[in-house]
């Protein structure tokens, strides 16, 4: 299995992902009531197309970045892989369910929230997990000084922290608890990455097809 | 980040959105009716899904001519470029939608083009900003001289000003704003890039494979 | 734009367009009688995946053998190429459609039949336009022989043909009709590309990987 | 037709496929009944896309693995390969199917898990008819000394055997029958590959861009 072959599987899994997000915003029945009203009462739809859109995009731009640092395929990366596509494949299932209980008044309305923090936790966790096995010796094209690991993992499971906020939030407020996904995510999409050990790779990887050196 | 990564993701988004815009054209029900006289009555469907194809191809033609002349791939041109996918992604439900009101003989007929020349307009608007990220210092392998910015600018940003049209048309008659949008995605897959700066670099990477020249 | 381009995104809409055929195969409830009489009652559903399955594939292996000989990309050929993309993306709702339809009683199985038929011609038209816009000068890295044009184009153009005859027998009967269009995918896939000018550009690309010489 | 383009448009209806078994993860209607009373009747559900998300991950990599070692794409191949996505592409179809009927009283949840078994051995078979061509002269880049073909033809087709015995089972108990097709599909994507000829272009592969040898 070559690095090149996992990058397109994985891309190719998450772009169809990110797209059948939108199969969830309902087509509103001419016979239920005035568009604009129909759309007005669909908004934790949109909201939570935008919020999930915006999440697995920047799982795609670190997923990348992540794989794109590997020396070696085996069969554990291959497994953590497979189990974070896993959770990907979810997110259109658990923010559909999510949308659709956000403005229930009932208890539902936070377990719904709940379950998307789950599917988003699981992500993260899998991602961490990429992260630690991408340190052993001669797993990665660069190696992260022993000194810099622990910035460099704190960096990389601010998701799972991020995430079981997310969690408990659900359970005071769902969209307050939906917003605070949000806002991450659209964090981390404008966020410069900050110099140093946790994100040497990802510059690297600017830099390299940059005529204007390492501030890109 | 590389070029390459950003293209394919893309591409893969840009192909599963344009093929799920097939999902929308309904099989009837043999209990409604003739066949016949059933595919006539979902002539909207039809026309929806001709002008949005053709919509998401020349988008997919001219996002690829744009990254392909990019030098280096930062932040704020992945926000970008997420959210001209964002609405990408969601042009296949406003074609549903506005399919279902087209023949409507209420305002919703209305409401519901605006929805769809609004879906077209974010993205075009995506487009033009990742247009003028572009002209920043190094990020292009080919620089626009200053002097033929105008040019360039008026050309891209052509669609924000058809789809502002679309809109207010949509508000007289929905078919003949569809036709305008429809009759815009055709000239623009057929019409020839113009000689300057405005389409260099189209027809550089045509020219660049071709055995005649620059005439392609 | 590149052919690598062209293809990659031609191969995404086609590999997305094959698959999305099984959102057809409906999942018989639980209420609705048992589970093997059910599954027997949907044979025409199994039967129209098998077809339409083979023909996409035979379409996706014609259009790489014919757009890996072209050596430039222009305005005219990205048109031709999305409306064969446009009616590949119809075969899935022309194959449920199809389906819902061949066994009725009534007229409308051979009006189900015939639209089926039409899909299928009209992305057999858009490959035979562009076969005839690859023999323009400087087109094609290999160039067809004057005196050898003619049995190429027959060999391409032999799809219109087979679909112009599955549309008559569609009215006379729906099922032998789809026997022929699957007959004819099948036959695709494994007939030998004939000696001579017609084969020449798939050959040329198996024996170029291949130690057994021309004879792959 | 190359094998890198075989490689790529497999590799993309593998992707769709495996995303697509995320669409039979039904949402459950807020007049249903509590969320997680729901969310627990659906258990059979989530455990079939588990089961089935990894199968077909495990089918992505030993695809993979076989055709990276392909030196000549004839017919016959592109018909096998054909033929093995086919059952691929009706996995999210059984698999839907399956899990309606999982913990039915009836007979009927016999009849839907033999019918998964199924799908997965026209899968393994496909799979197998793949390797017995490889074996032909000049058509892998590697090739298996005779002597070691019986020990490489029985690991190729152990999943043939599995899924007899998947099917067997499930007319004694439908989740058993699922337990041990869903042991399989995590004991391939963990288990190393033993030594010598069955497992040699897997690791052959992963050791090329590995500093680390052929242990990894």
């Amino acid at each position: 299995m070559s690095r090149a072959r996992l990058e397109a599987f994985s891309d190719g899994v998450i772009a169809v992902a990110i797209t059948l997000l939108a199969l969830d915003l309902t087509i509103p029945d001419p016979t239920h009531g005035e568009l604009l009203t129909q759309l007005g009462n669909h908004w934790p739809q949109f909201a939570a197309y935008a919020v999930s859109f915006f999440t697995i995009g920047i799982i795609w731009v670190n997923h990348h970045a992540r794989v794109s640092q590997i020396a070696v395929v085996d069969r554990t990366l291959l497994f953590i892989n497979l189990v974070l596509l896993l959770f990907v494949v979810l997110i259109p299932f658990a923010t559909a369910t999510m949308a659709t209980y956000l403005t229930s008044s009932s208890e539902d309305a936070h377990i719904a929230m709940a379950l998307y923090a789950v599917v988003l936790e699981g992500m993260a966790v899998s991602f961490t997990a990429m992260f630690e096995w991408s340190l052993g010796t001669g797993r990665s094209l660069v190696t992260v000084p022993i000194d810099q690991r622990h910035a460099a993992r704190l960096r990389t499971s601010i998701g799972t922290i991020v995430y079981a906020v997310v969690f408990v939030v659900a359970f005071i407020s769902a969209p307050i608890s939906l917003a605070i996904a949000g806002a991450t995510a659209i964090y981390y999409v404008l966020a410069p990455v900050p110099r140093g050990a946790a994100g040497v790779e990802l510059e690297k990887l600017d830099s390299a097809r940059s005529d204007t050196g390492g501030n890109a």
